[in-house]
């Protein structure tokens, strides 16, 4: 399939790198996708990768088949009133009256509400909740959260996410180790210890352009969807991992 | 609840660390274990952790609730046919018509039949079977299986099986890099990697105690199933993982 | 100190890094380094960092202080005629009439020939010329070298480096075993495995940046030497690693 | 060369697995190596590995090139006073006065003082003593120290030693981050990052034995030194480490 994809908030940080994905047009999951719409609110930048960069009230270049939303929760909002397609929000920060009307427009589309987009920090997400040693097992777990040093948040979101999902499985009493150093991308481990063997899962990113790469590959997912409805990344790719087991 | 165990093949080499595990009783998941009756064709050794050495022409010690089989085959069949009990049979090498036997043992009674019983590889091949990234996210897989200089077989028996659950979800032409070296118990290590980021799971051994601690893991939960039948270990601890997920 | 540095090159994949190092200036080991003359051979990018791209035959913008180049051989040797300074020289691939004419220059000036300028992998053969075990250690060596897949040479420079390294102390038939993969911007690994211990020193660059900030390192370095030669990487540094031995 | 070996302290954790490397011989750095005499104050154990347990002062069985001493602190100023050859002491906590007692012995033979023989650690130290990269490299440092949930103490004697090598190179601030948990014989991680790299070294033991053969490979150096002195393992084997670099 060929999709015209439009990015909102093509100026920032993330939307610069999903812009430059689909710049060339991307092979991706057996797609063909292409940048077809930018916009911001900067007057700064004028074109992205060829496309010109307009603002949510000059009249849109092309029809597009889904949004990818890196911006701010204003912005998005402008975005929902003048859209009418599947939409992958990877904007943070929403009031609760924002997400209501998120959720609202969700009932007519598909909608993927993700602030992490990375593929395979949804597969260490997946170990946790499906692939944990029963507690009785005897393992105690330990969880690292390495990143650059002008990140602000310690422990990592990420790692918050990682403790929730221990706890869940039973684990209690998980400390997270957070260092904030240099220019480490992102890299999260679990360890898993007992008096006899260890099990370790390391996530670690090469580079912030995997969250540009996951959100369209949430792009596509929601478009062979077919049905309206509010979606988190793990919801919208369950069964994506089912039907393997023996 | 208190649970007696035999251990038969007690003098060779797992079966000694089955019985010193047992020794002085062992709190394994919320139960209590005792060596009670200690199995070996050999007359060098007659008592193992203060239990007699027997074989299975002599009377028996005491009532058995359960039993663990680290032996050879003929030993295996010897045992079945003066057992009544759950049975767990770590012994490997069996031809057609002993399978035959185990499997008509197995009407009666409920028997785990594993050539390894390290829980932490289970966790292993339980996240191979459900978390693996889905194969169109762009993910290679690589596979390392370091051991002791002694083993003989490369890859190990576990990275046959490593590969076959990565070729299960679609991952072609998988390669396994063995190393052969030191003193090196077991370490097995899965590596998934994309343009942006990777996952790797490792699994390390400390000693060789892993294997008669998982033996009795698989014991206490042969006897709380409660139903006759054959089971590989993934089978009969697949409900201790379920339930989890949100 | 503040110095003001010219790259050769400019606008080559390397160029552009060491210029966007040196684009707002950089604070380097206690000095303050600019971009003070930028050359290459292209047309198409007229600046680069705000600073004009010219070339060899076009007249000099400011005095530089010390030179990188990163280009090809012919461009190299330009460089060599035009300019009066040390020179950083990270460009491969010279014949040995060229390496002749390095060497002429370097009776005048300061020069460091190094084809890899990462910063890291020079501490990897320091331990390897300083730190292995003897072999009567009963340590065996095994290397790994991951790369993403656009790069052609497996193993990589630094992976046969680290085997002549090993060689010189005596560890014989090392394998390195090299996986080209996704984006990997490149990883080395050493495991010294005996019958009851491990030790592994493992290197891993984020991003080609490396080379940049190395380069840079270097043309520093070079400026505190104060009189001519020839120097690899390893020997220019040398002195920066001693005096610390108890 | 064939060397006769004492033990001191032969019935204690560690007298018992150097004992046990000794039983049938250890051919170990070109020397064979076999155990002669054996010394404990136990009533219990009357014989390891087929030589008689004896106390001091029973008369001795054979003639002893050098003793190993992992004993405590009464038991080695005993052994000083019945013996007349150089000796690998293991033994901790000694006063100021056995310690002066230690070195007077010292004027005589050979002493190697070491709390901790592995020969892996020393590698470690070897590392951060000359192969740290300068400060003003832009790297920090950061200190892993895992070991099992028997082990008191926290940081290691070891992770104190690596953040007082570091200190030495001049890393301010180093932190130790410390587990206590499971099974694991022990392992520490020292990880330099900076903004575009990182080198990591980890040292695992496999199991104990690692430090009794680490006291014999210490007792083998001792008697090729042919000197009197009180060395430190990182004193004795500097020279094993020399001559190597380019």
């Amino acid at each position: 399939m060929i999709y015209k994809v439009g990015v909102n908030g093509v100026t920032g940080r993330m939307g610069v790198e999903v812009a430059a994905l689909l710049g060339q047009g991307l092979q991706l999951a057996s797609n063909y996708l292409e940048l077809a719409d930018a916009v911001a609110n900067s007057d700064k930048v004028t074109s992205v990768e060829g496309v010109t960069v307009r603002t949510w009230k000059s009249p849109s270049r092309e029809p597009v088949h889904v949004w990818v939303d890196f911006s701010r929760p204003a912005a998005t909002m402008s975005m929902l009133e003048s859209i009418d397609t599947p939409v992958v929000i990877c904007t943070t920060g929403f009031s609760e009256s924002e997400l209501a009307k998120i959720e609202n427009y969700s009932k007519r589309h598909a909608v993927l509400l993700a602030a992490n987009t990375s593929p395979g920090m949804s597969v260490v997400r997946r170990f946790l909740a499906q692939a944990l040693p029963p507690t009785d097992w005897g393992f105690s777990a330990h969880v690292e959260d390495i990143h650059h040093r002008h990140k602000r948040d310690a422990p990592s979101g990420s790692a918050k996410e990682i403790v929730r999902l221990l706890e869940k499985a039973g684990y209690e009493g998980v400390q997270v180790h957070a260092i904030r150093t240099g220019g480490v991308v992102g890299e999260h481990e679990v360890r898993l210890i007992s008096d006899n063997e260890e099990i370790s899962i390391v996530h670690r990113a090469f580079d912030r352009r995997v969250f540009a790469k996951g959100s369209l590959l949430g792009a596509v997912k929601l478009l062979s969807v077919g049905k309206s409805g509010l979606y988190s990344w793990d919801e919208l790719f369950s069964d994506a991992f089912e039907g393997r087991s023996e």
